[in-house]
């Protein structure tokens, strides 16, 4: 059977056809037309469809469902976009507008990216044969998924998963949110550049300095990892801190869920066991389970995560 | 059908045997034999049985099922007493113990005591009906409980769940498990008797000094709520501050899991109105699903939670 995936991101539709082993199959990547009006995107993901499908040799009808990932919030039936800030869509009925263009009778399944991605892990990645799991992703923001009872969950009452909205530190960071010291403030790579870029300004002779060419519109995450990494002790600093409060992150998940796997995944996770060994060392020391607690792993589906995930919204 | 059920405490074993619409159809008390080995508990418990099946008129071969609720930590299979400090046991074979004292074969079951207090709420309390709710006592402590998928959760791993220790404030106060900001260093009855203990020091003049008679040794969580409802400054701002703190709290087990209901139960929600009003309109202003998250009530099962909660384990 084949599954097609629409990874709808803020610069580009990410598209692919997934077969049974999870496989992308056929893939197409379309600009994402910002700014026009949403049929737009219905236009352009119904020709990546027909091309990918051709590509295959098979016919759009032949397609087991269609599954769409959009980052922002899904109303609680699942069809219409409520808001997805970055593409500009507000309360967009997105799954009746692709049905309304399919040739052929095929289930059409709508889901906010972390689901999608959490999803993905769960069929395919680091999260495969949990009946309890999580995915965190470190990027820009902190977001993620869960995985109950061995199916994704998306809230109790359908408002979905925020993970990167549980809050760590109480009156902490303003939040974009409009609230205080959400993980999202303390764990995310905005972070690690906020603290860096103070670092440059602080530490004119640090390292961290030298690899900004003391510019603190070059610094980045990573600027603040490699450095961390070669041993300067201002981005150690910083990276210590980071772990501790990722740490008190994934304890507050633990003591709550006591999931099987945690699987982290996003830009911060590519630091590898120069992040995981640490974090599990403390999350050892923290946790209320001691070292009973769950693995801690690297998410693995990547960038794939979306597509995969969102394919495999209809597969039962 | 009956169902016995066993809320055994430092104090007290408190014992019920439980009918099919949830009403306690006998009673009974027995002082806990602090210091003696579990067998003397044991002895209790079997005695205690008896008396009640008498009581009722019914062969103890005619429960359908027993349940132990205890204070502490139980082993993943759910047979052992790990670790309940205040009754002194540690690595306790609870249940085989009573069930080698049977006289007939008769299911026996152990829980956490917060655990059985979520499952009488469910059965019968302010869970009834939900897929998705919480419930958190707030005491000396912070315990609570998960329903997920519609029935009591142990956690992904059956280590437990223990909200208690979610991490509300990085690098916060210290807690008794030796992590740091844990809720229940913010939100415990606890918390309010230090500041409480704290302001009649720092402010002899007000009416919380006045009502502890300016000894820190009268003062508890009720004075100072009950100063706070008088209207004293003081008392007032303390219970500001809790309330924002357990705002905090609810808001971030909100993100992750979007209950439809969140009962509150334990001394400090004895409170009413005056905790519930402010509370609801924080969560509704901080809460990241604004005011679409789902309901927060009390707790009311009250003192029968873990008798009820116990005697249900075994109900299906």
């Amino acid at each position: 059977m084949f599954y097609l995936g629409y990874d709808i991101g803020g610069t580009n539709i990410a598209a692919g056809i997934v077969d049974d082993t999870f496989a992308i199959r056929a893939r197409s990547t379309a600009p994402f037309p910002l700014g026009e009006p949403y049929e737009a995107t219905v236009d352009l993901m119904l020709s990546q469809m027909e091309q990918m499908c051709a590509q295959l040799g098979i016919a759009c009808s032949e397609l087991a469902c269609i599954g769409i990932a959009v980052p922002g919030s899904i109303d609680p039936s699942c069809q219409r976009v409520i808001n997805a800030h970055n593409l500009r869509f507000y309360d967009v009925p997105l799954v009746q507008a692709v049905k309304d263009r399919l040739p052929e009778e095929v289930p059409v399944y709508l889901a906010n990216d972390a689901n999608a991605a959490t999803l993905a892990e769960l069929r395919a990645g680091a999260l495969k044969g949990c009946s309890t799991g999580v995915l965190m992703t470190l990027g820009t923001g902190v977001g993620g998924g869960l995985i109950l009872n061995g199916q994704l969950f998306n809230g109790g009452m359908n408002n979905g998963v925020e993970l990167g909205h549980m809050i760590l530190q109480h009156n902490g960071p303003a939040c974009t949110c409009g609230a205080n010291g959400c993980l999202e403030t303390l764990c995310s790579a905005t972070w690690l550049v906020q603290q860096g870029k103070r670092a440059v300004e602080e530490y004119p002779n640090s390292h961290i300095a030298a690899a900004a060419q003391n510019d603190i519109r070059r610094v980045d995450a990573k600027t603040v990892i490699d450095c961390a990494k070669a041993g300067d002790a201002v981005a150690l600093a910083i990276f210590a801190r980071y772990v501790s409060q990722l740490s008190d992150a994934v304890c507050s998940i633990i003591a709550l869920l006591d999931p099987e796997v945690i699987a982290i995944g996003g830009g911060v996770s590519h630091a590898g066991n120069f992040l995981f060994g640490p974090l599990r060392k403390q999350v050892d020391a923290t946790c209320f389970f001691g070292m009973h607690h769950g693995k801690i792993v690297p998410a693995v589906m990547g960038n794939d995560a979306g597509i995969v995930g969102a394919a495999m919204l209809g597969y039962r």
